[in-house]
């Protein structure tokens, strides 16, 4: 079990409708230590990739991707989900179905931040059905740049978004994969992972 | 003129409006080295004063609130601008307006993230009007926490919102106070501040 997993299982909370919340530590009050653990394990699951921007989406990967960008060396940028006055200029949009909030919102990011040079990493908190990360993978697309890798904190395996983004062929890691979940037991089976 | 100031000379873009883009290093790309800079002289700052906690607003305050926390050993905790079904129980709110988006917002934060034990530093990238500041004092008063200060990176100091906080009392730091633009000649102005 490694650290995530085990602060997952400290002060995760499990509720019905296989809703897991880490809000104590991930989500809206955030563990900047944990953060820092969190960016140095997608460092060393990244190590030799060319990497030159990491990519994330508000609003809560925004922390966490800043926090291991330090690991990195390089720059975050981070898809927007509403259309802004202050975003003019061209901008690669794509649609993102939300889980949490039941409503189909736009992700955007203005075009002069993401070119055919540049080699991303996507960053997110949270993998379920995979709708907002294919959205920033069509982004990197559109922008004909190369994803490199993408790293998750948490992947809920008994959804289908790891699966799919896998059989893409992209290089997908989720630092705690939850296989199954009871709210009843309060209890939280991960999967076991190689690479640990 | 210091590290931000010169930053936003080489980088910030002027337009009509009284608009500063400074979306290619703060608010939309992140240059997180610049942004543990920013950290620093906040800790510097706010040397000597007791906080335990540092709180932000979605989007663009959390990855610099999140790098800043790093220099003061605390989470981060940011406030919410709509309502999630995802948090639950009891939640402080405030009532906002957004000047970017030209509506007004909830903003919101979960009781049990904010108590009369903690000692607050509030966050944020830019003050204009003040009424995002305003919000989020609202929600550190609603818990009967203490507002230890607040820092700024930008401030729009051609308008009120910095004079009004000031007037309350708060130690408001702003990193660099724009006194007044020129869109059509590029120019910006930065009002001298005697702590650097």
């Amino acid at each position: 079990m490694n650290f995530l997993e085990e602060r997952i299982l400290k002060d995760g909370i499990v509720k019905e409708g296989n809703v897991l919340k880490v809000d104590s530590f991930l989500n809206h009050q955030m563990d900047i230590a944990l953060f820092d653990e969190i960016g140095k394990e997608f460092k060393r699951r990244f190590a030799g990739k060319n990497i030159n921007k990491i990519l994330t989406i508000e609003a809560s990967g925004i922390g966490i991707a800043c926090v291991a960008a330090q690991h990195f060396h390089v720059p975050v940028v981070f898809a927007k989900k509403a259309k802004s006055i202050n975003l003019e200029g061209e901008m690669y949009v794509a649609e993102v179905e939300s889980f949490t909030h039941k409503c189909k919102n736009q992700v955007i990011v203005a075009q002069k931040f993401l070119s055919a040079k540049d080699h991303v990493l996507i960053i997110d908190d949270f993998l379920a059905n995979g709708c907002a990360l294919q959205g920033l993978i069509q982004l990197v697309q559109s922008a004909e740049a190369a994803v490199e890798g993408i790293g998750i904190v948490i992947e809920k395996g008994f959804q289908s978004g790891g699966r799919m983004i896998r059989n893409l062929g992209y290089q997908l890691e989720s630092l705690a994969i939850v296989d199954s979940m009871d709210a009843e037991k309060g209890t939280i089976v991960f999967r076991e992972q190689g690479n640990e």
